[in-house]
């Protein structure tokens, strides 16, 4: 079972191939470009892989999708039929409710989809930026429904752990697309939100680095971070109103001069940052 | 003119000290602390120092207020009469226009206030934290008033060049305020939002490292920020206020499902925070 096919080599999925074929897997590859082919082969962070023969998905047991949301979803309708009997499928998708109850609709009894989200990334996109050493630190939610088997898990379960993620977590798809929509999606709005003030472009030489770590997340790639917002968008919202709702609250503080709001607001800011920081 | 007195050792304070030390002044202090005396005494970050001589302020021709804002104008007020006649004074203070023509109007012609901000720091406290190291990577503000002399200013630009920031710029008050609102002060007050809300409590487990990066502010001491917080309330409102405007028309984006909107906010985003990568 160390054979496995990934649909899909960018960022993710040029990583998760360069990892497990460290660890001894044999990676094969699909993707739409014919250089990331070349070039995943060329530096043996493939065995083999296609661009168009979609048939050769056939011949696999386990499969890890590493597609844009919707490019997935697109991509199970139209090639269901091709996926093996018993293949056990993964994905990295970074919202789940929308999309893990269609696929699974889709798979039928045929095959198991058990869904996964490395919370990994960085601001470069491509095989040729791909870099195993970004799950090192990270997190990684697998996020089984009543579908899945005990074999699925253990199949996120391993890849996981062989991609030595620093803690791998279970959670439901609904309290990971909330958990995602506070930790993640609200924090690129914010980031997205300050750049886009008129000031920020005209204060490059001033900029220190507390502002530079918090709007590295505001290079943003566009296609990506629309698909994930709006497919989260009933959670996003909500914690995007929460925002405002502390923001407003700290800013009438200011405005009325009310010190002792002011503090108490800090020290329960300083107090939850604390626990924040790792040993 | 390499004999210096610093008022106040502090992180800052303290890091000056040793970064100025370094560098072949000799540096003396006052502190109200007596151990942070013995202890600058101790490694040699100080040559000498008392926590209650004010008087021994009279034998210094530079002297560098390293205070939070309203102690240093408190002290000002206080201490005015123990300048010496022609000592050129600076500072450290993260808000300008409520404390600078303050302090210029109390010292009258009798010394000269150059003020300085470096825009440095840590989220850590006290001279056993200090490190001139903090200077390195960051900007340094003078601000000159038309009060100020040449001399004044190239004392200024002396100590930062020494300490070896980065950059060194000139701002007038007011535009030095004005960008402190936005890229120190608003960020501060977005690390803390988001703190306070309440989901942050929550999902320790589950932070990635861009949440860290975003809230690293956050842990924030409440006494300082209350004070330039409101120092700088006239500008600081004006940028929550943009930012919540910004933030506001994201959201809308998104509610609307207005995908071209959403793609435009973030292909901007992207674009100005590519100008903020060091190189």
């Amino acid at each position: 079972m160390k054979k496995i096919l990934i649909v899909g080599l960018g960022l993710i999925g040029g990583s998760i191939a360069k990892g497990l074929t460290k660890k001894g897997y044999e990676i094969y590859a699909l993707d739409k470009n014919v250089d990331t082919i070349k070039y995943a082969k060329k530096n043996k962070i493939i065995v083999d892989g296609f661009t168009d023969n979609i048939e050769y998905i056939k011949n696999f047991d386990r499969i890890i999708f590493s597609l844009y949301p919707k490019t997935f979803v697109d991509y199970i309708k139209k090639n269901n039929k091709f996926i093996k009997e018993g293949a056990i499928v993964t994905d990295v998708t970074g919202v789940k409710t929308k999309i893990v109850k269609e696929i699974q609709n889709l798979l039928k009894s045929k095959a198991e989809f058990i869904p996964m989200h490395p919370m990994a990334g960085k601001e470069k996109y491509g095989i040729k930026n791909a870099d195993e050493k970004i799950f090192e630190n990270a997190n990684c939610i697998i996020t089984p429904t009543r579908k899945n088997t005990k074999k699925g898990i253990d199949f996120a379960k391993k890849i996981a752990r062989d991609l030595n993620f620093r803690k791998v977590s279970m959670l439901s798809i609904e309290k990971h697309d909330e958990m995602i929509a506070f930790l993640s999606q609200l924090t690129h709005c914010i980031a997205v939100a300050l750049m886009v003030c008129n000031k920020s472009d005209k204060l490059v030489d001033y900029t220190g680095d507390s502002f530079r770590d918090l709007t590295r997340i505001a290079n943003i790639n566009e296609d990506m971070w629309t698909e994930l917002f709006l497919m989260n968008k009933k959670y996003l919202i909500k914690e995007m109103n929460e925002f405002i709702e502390s923001f407003e609250k700290l800013k009438k503080s200011i405005e009325k001069e009310d010190t002792k709001e002011m503090k108490k607001l800090m020290r329960i800011s300083t107090k939850r940052r604390k626990k924040f920081d790792k040993e």
